[in-house]
């Protein structure tokens, strides 16, 4: 593929520019793409308009851009996210209707943990994740049993890395958390008490493929003060269920 | 954005690239994707090496290729279809819950009925929709919906086309077919026995924005002897719960 003058590709460019969207900013100016994704204005317009013409991007009448219902559909179609999801959502909403607590799946993505689904309830907890939302690996519960259950190459980058504290209670320490993975893998859960947030108690298992390997994090948010016990058994059985519909579907590992 | 001698820009071949994965075709060799998007393949190669250095496909041991969660990720984040879908979800659990048939939402997308969201449910009667699937405007529930209640220039053109019969019962004469359009548009529902498949009958209401546009269709699949009636109660109050909101989350509408 042609490269600019700066070396970078232009599926890099493109990359940038839709690195520009979050869930709090979805709605931009093609001037405003550019200073943001640090491209020259002119590219960034030529960008933009190729991304309209492909129905990537959705113009409005203020020549305002958006993220174009097409590019969902091309993300979606064929995805690990959405057949996992799909294996995943009916145990997901019995968890969350016996919990009646945020219900959330996440995956190992380029060092984070990546929600791939919340089923929220109105009178849960406050929780800072979103779809297509991510958290760090040591300081969530999703993140800790995807980091015990990940390449031990990954382990040890972590490992070595200063680790934020996200709140007075995150595990920082290098050795607490070297122990902490390992209490994750003999008893294949976590209990993580106020790791993000200090009223919240994140709880999560492992979910494994028709082979054994660990592909997603199953978690919910208990209110601090609940006992965790009842979370985790319903959340041991969608768990085991999850990987028997798997099996059954000759679904291929996620990772 | 550089252009390749045939005209098209980089992005189209990119999108080109991303459009020969499907639901059905998940993983495939760099020279496969080539063949099916019509490039050379030495373009096919650098486009899908560029693809996997920026994290929008991965690569396996056997040198084959799927869509990435990097691409997941930036196609969810900030997408309209997100934030539809999830202000939708708890309403569509309930209708499930009550119906215990497929519950769907869809919304119109380059001439067709692209669904964003299926609830099965495991003793349901089949059905064809998949979510980032799209079926004909004219020929599901949905899709007459969101015809019904879209621009009279799409209206126009579709009635002009050829309407192909996916079953024995599709409308394909257009004058019948303007009269249901006209139907859906002062009674707000659509009942579409075996219109997709014989034995199922497809029934879908608009979902309406606080502006009252409407920016989708809710539907069910029930089995050809039951009487919708129930359904359709249920569909006409999570559109009104969905709408309300919406409203309250000062959502922007969906198209």
């Amino acid at each position: 593929m042609a490269n600019s003058r700066s070396g970078d590709s232009v599926t890099d460019r493109l990359v940038r520019v839709l690195e520009t969207f979050t869930t709090d900013r979805t709605v931009q100016t093609a001037s405003e793409i550019g200073r943001r994704a640090a491209l020259p204005s002119s590219t960034a317009h030529r960008i933009v308009d190729d991304l309209v013409a492909a129905g990537l991007l959705d113009r409005d009448d203020e020549h305002r851009v958006r993220l174009g219902m097409r590019l969902w559909e091309l993300a979606l179609r064929g995805s690990r996210a959405l057949r996992l999801r799909q294996a995943a959502l009916p145990h997901m909403e019995r968890v969350q209707a016996r919990i009646r607590e945020h219900t959330q799946l996440a995956v190992l993505e380029q060092d984070s943990a990546l929600f791939l689904e919340r089923l929220s309830h109105p009178d849960a907890v406050s929780n800072i994740t979103r779809i297509a939302g991510r958290l760090p690996l040591h300081a969530s519960s999703s993140g800790l049993v995807l980091l015990a259950f990940g390449p031990a190459e990954l382990q040890e980058r972590v490992l070595q890395e200063r680790l934020t504290a996200v709140s007075a209670e995150t595990v920082t320490d290098a050795a607490a958390l070297r122990r902490l993975l390992a209490d994750i893998r003999r008893t294949e859960r976590v209990v993580a008490p106020g790791s993000i947030e200090t009223l919240a108690t994140g709880v999560a298992v492992p979910v494994r493929d028709a082979d054994g390997d660990v592909i997603a994090a199953l978690s919910v948010v208990l209110p601090r003060e609940t006992q965790p016990d009842v979370a985790i058994a319903e959340l041991l059985r969608a768990a085991r269920a999850i990987r028997a519909d798997l099996a059954a579907a000759g679904h291929v590992s996620g990772r």
